[in-house]
């Protein structure tokens, strides 16, 4: 069975397609073509995308569903008039809301994902900046300006959870790849042993590991199973002479990832 | 006047917050301290965050917001049970989308930012490793493999919004910086015109711009206001010359850059 789902909103459109996905997530039996549709903002836009609906109940044989962020009721009027499911995803919430707060709502669309606080906005910019210069342990004398350090070997998904952290947290992320020279000496450098306290190791299960090496470099020796299995076996050793927090990539995400270390941060460590 | 908020989930809690987040943009007087509490997934995290609830009333003198998406029955009610204002985003969408659906929901917590479509999960991955090796120009022979390309001078924002792109949509995405040579010619190289159809211009107002480059070298001719004007001026021509949508960074975000690119992309170039 096949629907089609729309996320609509006046500005960005990234709160109806997170809420949305969230609660789709939740019928997993249903196979649903998605449709995102940011800056709905017009009553010309919102006629165009009704007639986007109906063909989408005459493809699929039933009518779309419609996951809306709308304030502005004219146009919320004309989506829910179309041949839709129609679900208002702010409703049921904003009044409750005011009056706990004993304040009215701005009614003003698109605050969410805009510059509304300029510092953490600058904040985060400035994240993703020192993450791009700080991947793969380029520069290890620059660790202590980090707020958190990933080690890893290599492909065990180091940058893109930096990358995450620095984006969506403004977090200065660094990261380690541990190497060949690392596994000799069964250690790591000083300046990694100094970060120690802002350290979080990654690991993954070899066979996703060599997986994800043979795409990158075919039948090279760094993508056999045998490496992997050595180079996870020898930076297990490692992580636990250095007591760390260690996170498997194998099956999460790097949201997923992304979150464990923030609650492991802002509970405080226990190590 | 201050007030505590819980961001509170069994998982991630990505759609908490980002729900969360939208409904609180609504009441922009208030002074909100926002606490990210993902994986409260045990009776004794719950227990533990009711203590922390009621330290937050007796430091604001009111109740704190709790917007929780929580599919845990026994979990939810010890956390009601709490001194809060609790807000189950969930409540009142999963049963009528049900019906809808004519499917029962599966309530598993965690699934919308787990990897359940390993294929895009890996496409995201790609395309930030992609984002990663292709930003700054380095390989212009490259851009017949992206999906976008941005182009802009040097710091209108072109390398985070890439990486916004790559992230959450799994685009792959190059940017091309406009050097003194193209201004020189007063043109770009043919394989940025080859691209031109897949090509976003970023621009920014040359106050602004200067305050950026000011940041990165200070008192530099490069930060100057004079050059930060001539830069903005001479791309805006090559961008004419061009005729690819231009895109303005001064008050917009990356997410709102990159939603303005995907309605673009996904509603067809009238170009």
């Amino acid at each position: 069975m096949n629907r089609t789902v729309f996320f609509v909103s006046e500005s960005t459109g990234i709160t109806a397609e997170t809420l949305g996905h969230s609660l789709l997530s939740q019928f997993d039996t249903i196979d649903f073509e998605q449709v995102y549709m940011p800056y709905i903002n017009t009553d010309l836009r919102a006629h165009a995308l009704t007639q986007r609906m109906q063909e989408a109940a005459d493809r699929d044989g039933a009518r779309p569903i419609v996951f809306a962020t709308m304030l502005n009721n004219e146009i919320r009027e004309i989506l829910q008039q179309g041949n839709c499911f129609y679900i208002e995803l702010f409703e049921g919430f904003v009044e409750p809301l005011s009056a706990e707060l004993g304040v009215p709502p701005s009614r003003k669309s698109g605050r969410s994902h805009a510059i509304t606080k300029p510092s953490f906005y600058t904040k985060r910019i400035e994240a993703i900046n020192f993450a791009m210069a700080n991947d793969d342990g380029i520069r290890p004398d620059n660790f202590h300006r980090a707020d958190v350090v990933l080690i890893g070997v290599s492909r065990s998904g180091k940058t893109p959870t930096c990358l995450y952290l620095a984006m969506h947290y403004g977090l200065r992320s660094a990261n380690y790849p541990l190497t060949e020279e690392d596994f000799e000496r069964g250690d790591v450098p000083q300046l990694v042993w100094d970060c120690r306290h802002k350290l979080f190791a990654l690991t993954i299960d070899p066979q996703r590991l060599q997986m994800i090496r043979e795409e990158r470099r075919p039948g090279s020796g760094y993508a056999s199973l045998k490496r992997c299995q050595d180079d996870i076996r020898m930076a297990s050793t490692i992580y636990k002479r250095l007591q760390i927090p260690v996170l498997n990539t194998t099956s999460q995400s790097i949201e997923e990832i992304s979150s464990h270390i923030i609650k492991a941060m802002r509970s405080g460590n226990e190590r």
